[in-house]
């Protein structure tokens, strides 16, 4: 019998739900159960696009109300890839030397589980029902997949239903080396762009009948980098433009290939807007001596880039997490993109989650007393915030 | 019954051998018997070599001792590529509107088929036998393909049983427009080098953790070219180098590649040799500001660049071909590689065959005109040659 007030119990169970985007796998049955047995409103939604798989995600509430303190995250996980890579199981949840493995272990079923489990206790410490405001959860299946039918769509729905959040708490694995080194407390956008240079192939005998595409193509990849884009900002990182691909694809070293074909991506900071960044991209691109013969073509993004200000709540989360590790967390913006830029339209948004070092690797794996120590800072987290907000 | 003597004929039944290297298809061996039947001694030596099909060549010679002129030329064709592509069958040879269609009827069956008519009238004229010196052929079924096996062994072949050239006409289609235009009288030399570029993959969003090659690959590329390597020479152009494929084949725009390659092939006229051209590259390389963090390999080459110096024997040809076609031909030294770079070791070469614009691609012609043309220059050749030296 699962004690869910018990993390690494539930841990355990959530990552033997094989919930590789987009299977629920059953890690959403378990939490709804647990939710609804501990006196939670419990949703369901499934969300659908075409082209991508119907997606189950969870939302659940507890008490009436302001303050709402929301604990969100994702319960799929990517694919175990090589089985036969792995020492332990990827869906064994086997606890060997102090160390949970398996798939989702620190992304994120563990901090999933331990929001649950500090919440259970922070309820049944209350007489089982919030003493003022609410807790609600919002879980999705689809944050490692195409994340068409995942938390954008949620948090629509919730809005859509009058629900209202007063401050997020994203449990991803956050911390580089040891628990409570580092909450974030916002995100770099990302923009995704694509050049095509056009030439006219040719045989390298006769190059005046032909017209080389690559070198122009490599006057545009170094008018991309040639200045930095920014000096950064106190909470950002210079933005930083990566060259990711160049291919051309040409087998045949006596014809001088027809085209040419790049992609870039940057990770901007608080300073640009996916607007202002493909205008300064073209700027460059116009301006590298290559002509006309180029096109750009630049992805639609949602991944702007977004601060949460240091305040009260990202205060009060950094003291809980002193409080339970004796670390003073960094107050971070690095790192990838995370549904975080999509919390933050709805309200304040920080993460702070496990040791990220083995996530989407083989032997994924957490240790179990940093899932013990998250769940004491949460608990800390519950107890001030409602005392404070 | 074919009339060897007639070109025209002779290059039907040419083309209608299905000699795709390495297959011989019939047509050596249908030289083979009209050489022998003309009096020539021929020898088809078969030449073998590990990872490479074996291939048939043919060599033939009437009249003793010197002055000995050779007819060179191939009998391999490339493939046809999709059949149903190709308006008159690829090994058809059907003549349509005054010109004959098939793979190989330009490049260079046309040349062939006219050198041995040629002859065979000109010995017709002498009585079945040179006045003096001798008339060979050296008819390789190597020269698309790998040419491991074709004419670098054939010449070595010949000269192991004593054979000794004095003057060579390769038949390859010279004439970028009609029939007269162009004589070459030498090859510019290539070489092809490779460059890679070791970095270190890892997330865009975490560029410290990784080392991407990129940027490195376009400075690298960008000294290459920066400067031309050479003003070109009386008989040459400018050295030429073309990057021919970038490739980094990174497919996720989240990740920043571990390595990126490239190739370069450069097309060097007489003022460089192969040693001395990579030196200088090398020393390009060094000098880009992309340190030591680059390798680049160069492919053995054997196409040197090389020029028969005009004289007797090109003014006779140019006399020959004046009078057929009353055009005065351009000496050059344009386009790709030819066997002409392996025969030079042994005479002086040049090259003058039919008009090349098909040459390679579907529906390949040849105006039935030029291939009359074309044998009474080569007759005019053997008449002033044989009073001339
Ligand atoms: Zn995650
Ligand atoms: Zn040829």
């Amino acid at each position: 019998m699962l004690d869910a007030a018990d993390p690494v119990q539930l841990t355990q169970a959530l990552v033997r739900c094989p919930s590789v985007t987009p299977a629920e796998g059953g890690a959403l049955a378990l939490l709804a159960e647990t939710l609804a047995k501990a006196g939670f409103d419990v949703h369901r939604p499934v969300f659908s696009a075409p082209g991508t798989p119907d997606v189950v995600n969870l939302y659940a509430r507890i008490g009436e109300g302001a303050p709402c303190l929301v604990f969100a995250g994702h319960t799929d996980v990517v694919p175990e890839g090589d089985p036969s890579r792995w020492t332990h199981g990827a869906f064994s949840g086997d606890i060997v030397d102090g160390r949970l493995f398996g798939r989702g272990a620190c992304d994120m079923k563990g901090g999933v589980a331990a929001s649950v489990s500090a919440v259970l206790r922070h309820l049944a410490a209350c007489g089982g029902r919030p003493a003022r405001g609410s807790i609600a959860f919002l879980i999705t299946g689809d944050e490692e997949g195409p994340a068409v039918n995942g938390t954008v769509k949620l948090l629509a729905w919730a809005r859509e239903r009058g629900e209202r959040f007063d401050h997020c708490i994203l449990g991803e694995p956050t911390n580089p080396d040891a628990l409570g080194d580092m909450i974030k407390i916002g995100r770099r956008g990302s923009l995704t762009g694509h050049i095509a240079v056009e030439g006219k192939q040719g045989h390298v005998g006769y190059p005046h009948l032909a017209d080389n595409p690559i070198p122009r193509m490599v006057k545009l990849l170094a008018a991309l980098t040639a200045t930095p884009l920014d000096e950064g900002t106190p909470f950002f990182a210079p933005s930083n433009l990566e060259v990711t691909t160049v291919d051309v694809g040409n087998p045949t070293s006596n014809i001088i290939p027809g085209a040419a074909r790049a992609t870039f991506n940057i990770r901007f900071n608080d300073l640009w807007t996916p607007q202002t960044l493909e205008a300064e991209i073209r700027s460059r691109l116009a301006n590298a001596g290559a002509g006309d013969t180029w096109t750009a073509r630049f992805e639609p993004t949602n991944a702007v880039a977004f601060l949460t200000e240091p305040g009260p709540f990202v205060e009060l989360v950094s003291e809980a997490v002193a409080a339970a590790t004796g670390r003073t967390p960094q107050l971070s913006t690095t790192g990838g993109t995370s549904d975080a830029r999509f919390i933050k339209d709805h309200c304040p948004v920080l993460e702070f989650g496990l040791v990220g070092q083995t996530m989407h690797q083989v032997d994924e794996n957490v240790a179990v007393a940093d899932i013990v120590g998250l769940t004491a800072i949460y608990e800390g987290v519950l107890a001030r915030y409602f005392a404070a907000f």
